[in-house]
């Protein structure tokens, strides 16, 4: 089963990366960008077969490895394959 | 109208990143991990109403700017507000 992982920071945290692709935009001519926020996108393989384990697992690899929940927020999509 | 980017590695493009994650998720104590691919979560927030044009700035933005095309692909999805 594979999981598709998006790591995004909280609301009201600072994102310097994302103020750096806005600013690289604005120099590349782009109008009309308002804000840009960059996140981590993850994809894990795994054995498992049963979609509830699976989905159990990768929550946990989440909190304790993937996002900092302090300021990350994270959102898990399954796929069987 | 908001614009989420997912750009990845190309198949066979080594990924050090997911390695090492794979890597720490076993060491956690995580099994059945087959394989770990990281990429990048980009949102844009655009002033642009028109889905069309959107859509044709946002895969020019990844083109020049976002995504690496010779290493990387990418997917837009757009969201009305």
């Amino acid at each position: 089963m594979k999981a598709r992982i998006k790591v995004t920071l909280k609301n009201g945290v600072l994102d310097p990366q994302g103020k750096a692709i806005e600013g690289a935009l604005g120099s590349l001519g782009f109008s009309g960008v308002e804000s840009v926020r960059q996140g981590k996108y993850i994809e894990v393989e795994l054995a498992e077969t049963d979609r509830k384990k699976a989905e159990a697992a990768i929550d946990e690899m989440c909190k304790k490895l993937l996002a900092n929940t302090v300021i990350e927020n994270y959102a898990i999509e399954l796929d069987e394959k």
